[in-house]
């Protein structure tokens, strides 16, 4: 039955429009053409020639083929290219797909095929791989390279050769400025093609909505407190959940993005003092590497400086010692599959009188829901009921609301999963404060978060499977002082058979990217269930133990 | 057809919900149920007793048979009441039609019968006209009644008489604190119901839907540099476009809403000290009682207070005043229609190196589009084309985006005018700068046409304004035998100042081409709205009569 509150009164272009962060960009270079939207180097560019050059790569990709629907994915490192990408690939109706810039080869190959990549853009940085990427997929993606002017000449790793058809410069410049981009037809269209290292098998790809990414620029800018005019350093790789998103976020307030290829303490340092940077984010050992820094690597900051921390809960030893520095911490949760922070530890006025100790455990909760979702909870997995709102139950954390992924890529089942019975699954375990603050006690069981860096156990126990030697191999985290944690095999050999630890961790560095190799191995009888599941708690208690 | 992108990834209740700014203030009483929400005379309410005061109201509304789609018809002063129900009459998935309480009985009834209102909550001052308005209306609503009990027991104009079958506070009592609320089944649903004070034949009543207040929540936050915990006077009435969406948009930073039941210089300056409030809106003439305030009446700001205005262009002297107070002038631009405000001086950095005249000119200017509003246009009316981008051409400002209502209720004559060519026509006239800022020009009805040429009232207004004698000046046509209409001024002195016809047509022809300059002044009180909008048709009315 149509009410008189909606008859005669539907939605039409006046009064509804699919959102999309692309019309922050587009707002931004109108209101602040002349405001420096992205420094690089020696790099200055201005919003509207950052609207002008996305146009034009919207346009070229047109040109090129690229449509509604289409995957560009692009092996990028932090650099005007990859921003740009943000807003150029939406605008001409395609998906952007980030990749991990520390895959190996079989890796992106797999992504490649999977996402269907229509066409890839890669920086010079990582062409070898991506060139034995290509040789090993299925699909035949145009191939455009970067080619950075900013490169430092001294590099340690030199740039690559040249692979594509074309440099991305000269792709730009076949674009039209003027270009009459194109809204996403229904705000639910994919903007972005994310995988996951998932535990189990190969990885999923989460996609992300207009709807979503706009959300989360709004959210953003309140609970990372960007003011207007942000000078927002990358130190959080944008490939990792669209850089949580900031690559949007930044339009609406007319920020300013400073670039930085690789995350080093020195570097940072510079830029926080040079570029005079109000807030930056990265994972726990970003704060880490700036309190370990040598004293001719630090510059005194400009001003406090906003971190925004996630992708582990962060140590409160961690939290104290950069606070002590002159950071303010915020820190956030989420998954790749809500767009990156999705959770929020909302900072009470009260709390800072509290001592030391106290305020860095208060900070360790990963606290509450981000405006856009609706609801955050930790429920009971079995019976779907929340758990007592008492610290201490165990349940599974919980989302529900607009800034969850659509689903996962051609893999309905995965979807379905994980959307059961109306939520998202996180799969992470964690207890309901009296407060209503949630806390995660347990990572998904069996991830490691080294660097920031997801890694399966599964995906490293199968390689190390492989080996002719082994019989049985289980993964798990260590911690370690760098990288937070780092893998380490548990190994059964077989009978009569021989190896020793660089014979395994060689074997897996010829299968796997360096970050996911186990940094130590031992030889030992792996517990198991009497109907032969692997029990890596018992290798956590072994390991505990000593 | 489907394409992968959408195969599959459907949406569903764990990654799509109707957004609503119901969301905020559950929010807020989670993440801050002891932080003061409300302070009124002596009551000090915390986010946990709104929240909870809310899901009381909306269980007594749901008793009273109120329910989805159902029009609760509100007559209220901005007490903690009117507050209440920007939240509790949603939440039971009602409709709140805020009535203007300077209304007449004879246009209250009418908007009783067309609004369709199923119960009345009307607070006290205003009972005798609501017991006419009840009397002649054919509906017959229940009432409650609201007993402000911080009313001044010596106030010039005393309480009336109650009305209705039960008090307000008696009403809430019987409601269930722990009611489950009822979110909208669409965004799109309505959430509120305001009549606009046109000028001509009877009100329209513009639908506001839940999707266009959460966003003007997340954009208010932002344009108006709200921060975290605000504290925001209440001086423009909440009965005005739902106070411009600002009871919904405290929740989402947690701010406390300073009531005020009457709009005095005096107990605004005490308000602003006593409670260290830091944002209020009002429209200039606001600004002006503030700028000529006895010393008496004054007292020093706690600091910079935010002050956002519209509804009337503010004439550069006004904002040059009241900036020189301490005051920081935000400018913005709406209609009815458009939820408020969804227009916005955005103002540039490097316009705080010009002098006061030029800053104040730079200020007087409409400006762009809110963060959610998709376009905002000055189109030829005819065409639909855009005019140049000149700063000269005359056109009609158009707004296109999701914070532009969903129609006129019952009325699709009207609604299908105001849609158009998939533009809303705001009906005011205006020009683009080369910058891309728009600035009005006029009312299209209030354009003078003279000799052929046309002249802007407000152009003359600016100028009349700028004698030291001249309070408030208004500006309308007079037929003219030989040119066909002349500007006529309409002044209001400043109290002591003396200035004759001569003085002031003297001055405008010192700052004005002579064809723009008034032929007559005509010294009087000039009528205005609630909300202080010079109501130039009764000046119309005035000069056909006399």
């Amino acid at each position: 039955m149509t009410g008189m509150f909606d008859l005669g009164l539907e939605r039409g272009p006046a009064n509804h429009q699919p959102m999309t962060p692309i019309r922050f960009l587009e707002r931004a270079a109108l209101v602040w053409p002349d405001h420096t939207a992205i420094i690089h180097g020696r790099i200055r560019r201005s919003y509207a020639e950052f609207w002008t050059r996305a146009r034009r790569l919207a346009s070229a990709l047109a040109s090129a083929g690229i449509g509604k629907g289409d995957t560009v994915s692009v092996m990028l490192a932090n650099t005007p290219e990859m921003i740009e990408c943000h807003f150029g690939v939406p605008m001409c109706g395609a998906v952007l797909h980030t990749i991990n810039t520390r895959l190996d080869a079989a890796a992106v190959a797999f992504q490649l095929d999977h996402g269907d990549a229509k066409l890839v853009i890669v920086d010079r940085e990582f062409s070898a791989v991506m060139a034995e990427a290509l040789a090993l997929a299925e699909v035949a993606p145009q191939v455009i390279d970067v080619d950075d002017s900013e490169y430092p000449a001294d590099a340690a790793t030199p740039q690559g050769r040249a692979i594509g058809r074309t440099d991305y410069e000269a792709f730009l410049a076949s674009g039209d400025p003027a270009f009459d981009w194109l809204p996403p037809q229904d705000e639910w269209d994919a903007i972005a093609l994310n995988y996951t290292s998932g535990t189990t098998g190969n990885p999923k790809g989460a996609v992300y909505h207009h709807r979503g990414a706009t959300l989360m620029a709004y959210s953003n800018t309140v609970h990372a407190a960007l003011g207007r005019h942000p000078v927002y350093l990358w130190t959080l790789p944008m490939f990792h959940c669209n850089g949580w998103c900031f690559p949007w976020t930044l339009a609406l307030t007319g920020g300013t993005h400073v670039c930085l290829r690789w995350v080093r303490a020195g570097a940072i340092y510079e830029a926080l003092a040079d570029h005079k940077v109000t807030h930056l984010c990265g994972a726990p050992i970003v704060m880490q590497g700036l309190i370990n820094a040598s004293g001719e690597e630090r510059r005194e900051l400009p001003h406090a400086v906003n971190f925004n921390t996630a992708g582990a809960p962060p140590p409160a030893s961690v939290i104290d010692g950069i606070e002590a520095m002159g950071f303010v911490v915020n820190h956030i949760y989420g998954l790749t599959e809500t767009y990156g922070p999705s959770v929020v530890n909302e900072w009470k006025g009260d709390w800072d009188g509290k001592d030391r100790t106290e305020r860095a455990e208060l900070k360790s909760r990963q606290g509450v829901r981000y405006l856009p979702l609706d609801e955050l909870a930790v429920l009971d997995p079995e019976t779907m009921q929340p758990v007592p709102a008492d610290g201490e139950t165990l349940g599974e954390v919980m989302f529900r609301g607009n800034i969850v992924m659509k689903g996962y890529l051609k893999n309905p089942r995965a979807t379905e999963e994980a959307f059961a019975g109306g939520w998202f699954h996180s799969g992470d375990l964690g207890v309901m404060h009296p407060d209503g603050y949630v806390q995660l006690k347990d990572r998904s069981k069996d991830i490691i978060i080294s660097g920031g860096e997801n890694i399966s156990s599964i995906e490293v126990e199968n390689v190390i499977f492989a080996h002719p030697a082994v019989m049985l191999a289980a993964v798990i985290a260590h911690p370690h002082p760098k990288w937070g944690e780092t893998p380490v095999a548990y190994v059964e050999l077989k009978p009569g058979a021989e190896a020793g630890k660089q014979d395994i961790i060689g074997w897996a560095r010829q299968h796997l990217a360096h970050y996911k190799c186990p940094t130590d191995v031992v030889f030992c009888e792996i517990p198991r269930t009497s109907t032969g599941k692997l029990q890596k708690f018992r290798l956590r208690e072994m390991a505990k133990g000593g």
